[in-house]
């Protein structure tokens, strides 16, 4: 496994103070999975009358407990639901075995917690290509269960962490109709994804009342915008799950309600930022602003090709402005471009335009810019209205030496 | 600049004999463009007749001397050809400045040579975004021209190199009709691209005697297999140029002739495998291997997946048989794949089968395994008969130091 890592220089300062969600118990437990000393099974039950809405991995070799979700999600939303995590086995890549261990411990929370089985859903992240010791979870049901707890979201997150380096949580409160509504989220991470170690999970509560359907679209529609638009490797795990569960408690009826909307989207964003600011080996955050483009669609593509390339995350961690790779990158990306129309600035400064150096560029402006902690490049490419806005990380030796040197 | 590194450990035991190209002279100096101290342009003069295909970068962002090359493949090919490459500067991102140097450096090696101006090809490579001193390459055209030799292969190799830790050759010669027909090729790149220093250049050389349009036909299609099929890092300069210059010095028509196109290539995977093997910080040399695709196309999507895979990259780097990242690279690929029909080797030893690990399986052995430096990487998709073979190089602390630390 990985070396301990010190905790990354971009966490923020502390876990934040996250409002519980009435309806939203949850419990932690160390079940030694894989791991000794620390909790690795989550269990949270949600009262009834929750919509579930979830997203998933495109990965075309998804793990067993992603696909039991997907069957599940959009079904009744009458009685209860739960979610149970684990971390320390990814159950992924197991054959039939890994099918058959998520039906067990789907029924088994079923049998412990009277939730329908339909509405179990189930998430793993750890080792892959090794049989779940499933047991050992069911083992700790009863003891999870007469510990839940509406106030637990803290010991939640940590719960669920591989080789992330601190535990992620994000909240917002919103007034509707003279009614308070509260949305808390919890989420681990820290390569886009190592399969044996680094998935990215994220679990969000909400006392407001949305049906099913309209949850799932405008979850989807704010993951283009947030979880989808964050890359630390460009590798996309084969267990990355988002469920997103409405209870409804606050009698609050926030279906279509913008301010409810961007509240959510404040939280995804934000959870998904500190998945990129632990980024194994991070030592930079750097937003991507792609403006001017033929349209929003080839604007992502621009900034997750700026994002994802090995050289422009290298030339971010040498502290160098290199705006040729910027433009390198650009060129590549398969979207369009105008070589003669693009203009490139880090920061404030702008440092290409109309096909070459800005007249006014010096070189020691940019050199002390890049030695921010937090960092901006924007694109203007001088074609159209489409924008973009993506966030990565460095790339550094911190990575190498956690994916490529823990046998050696 | 980066650093000066140590010849990679997977670079050849020499450079190899090249057979001289009747037809096809060459020239090298130290123009001073940028380095000090060695040599850094090259002239090729090709003999009237010579027919002259060309393959470019598919970057939007392609620097000057490309979209100039580009113009001309496919012209006249009547008189004689000329090729002037420099490193130290890739005139690239340089705006209308960079067009208005390779009119400058076109026009005096026409007026020093003779050679028609629309015959006479130029590449660049080296920093970006800098003007180029092309006055100094002018400057040393007739003492270029004054040393035109058919022997001068090696040198011609060493004048193109930027982070190259070798140069590159590769030849080979085939009977046609009782006579010896001969290829020499020579290439530079050591990342897939970092703009201000790797760029792949390539120029390869034949006394058969090809029309040009069938011999541009046979490039393309060879290129695919070639070229096409190496990754270091995932980027792509805006410079890469591949010339294929057919003097017909030979007298022999190889026009469709499929030992020649056999023998070329030959050369061209030769010189491909050697830039993967001069790859940026590179340790272990890997060809990957994908078989029982739905198409041929979908075997490439899927090999340039696992060979781009920042996170398989790194665990070749550390030895480790980490099947779990080709799984991954595989899902996310985009190409077609059944998680259980799927199957994985490394070397010899079959580590995945049927949706997980092979009942066989014992890590020691593909831990051994894994200390070679050169290794094999075999994924079959049981879905049909596509395949394409891909090679790539590890991701290791040296890439990193090549291409973040040369400021710090």
């Amino acid at each position: 496994m990985a070396k301990i890592t010190k905790t990354s220089p971009l966490a923020p300062a502390a876990f934040p103070d996250l409002p519980a969600i009435d309806g939203a118990r949850f419990a932690t437990v160390a079940a030694g999975v894989r791991y000794q000393g620390r909790t690795d099974v989550l269990l949270a039950v949600l009262d009834p009358g929750t919509s579930v809405a979830g997203v998933f991995t495109r990965s075309a070799t998804r793990a067993a407990p992603v696909l039991d979700c997907q069957n599940k999600i959009g079904g009744a939303s009458d009685g209860p639901a739960a979610i149970l995590v684990n971390s320390g086995n990814a159950n992924a890549f197991t054959g039939h075995y890994g099918q058959a261990s998520v039906a067990e411990v789907t029924q088994a929370v079923s049998a412990a917690t009277g939730v329908a089985v339909d509405r179990v859903f189930t998430s793993s992240t750890g080792v892959i290509g090794e049989p779940m010791p499933h047991d050992r979870i069911v083992a700790q049901l009863e003891t999870l269960k007469a510990g839940l707890d509406r106030h637990a979201l803290e010991d939640a997150a940590r719960a669920i962490m591989t080789t992330d380096t601190f535990p992620k949580g994000a909240s917002a409160q919103v007034e509707i109709d003279g009614k308070t509504v509260s949305i808390s989220g919890i989420a681990k991470g820290s390569g886009m994804v190592a399969p044996d170690m680094a998935t990215m999970l994220v679990y969000i509560f909400t006392d407001a009342q949305i049906e099913q359907s309209a949850l799932q679209a405008m979850l989807g529609a704010q993951t283009d915008r947030t979880f989808n638009c964050i890359t630390v490797d460009s590798d996309t795990s084969t267990s990355d799950t988002l469920l997103l569960c409405a209870t409804g408690a606050s009698g609050v009826d926030a279906s279509g309600n913008a301010a409810f909307a961007e509240a959510l989207e404040g939280v995804m964003l934000d959870l998904a930022q500190q998945v990129v600011r632990d980024g194994e080996g991070a030592t930079k955050f750097v937003e991507i602003r792609v403006t001017g483009a033929a349209s929003d669609a080839d604007a992502k593509v621009h900034g997750l090709a700026i994002a994802n390339s090995p050289l422009v995350k290298t030339a971010v961690a040498g502290e160098d402005p290199n705006w040729g790779r910027v433009v390198m990158a650009i060129g590549k990306s398969g979207a369009a471009a105008d070589r003669d129309l693009l203009s490139i600035s880090f920061g404030d400064i702008l440092v290409a335009e109309k096909g070459w150096v800005s007249p006014d560029y010096r070189e020691e402006d940019t050199a002390a810019y890049m030695k921010n902690q937090d960092l901006v490049i924007a694109v203007d490419l001088g074609l159209g209205d489409g924008q973009s806005t993506v966030w990565t990380c460095d790339l550094t030796h911190g990575y190498i030496e956690i994916n490529a040197d823990y046998r050696s």
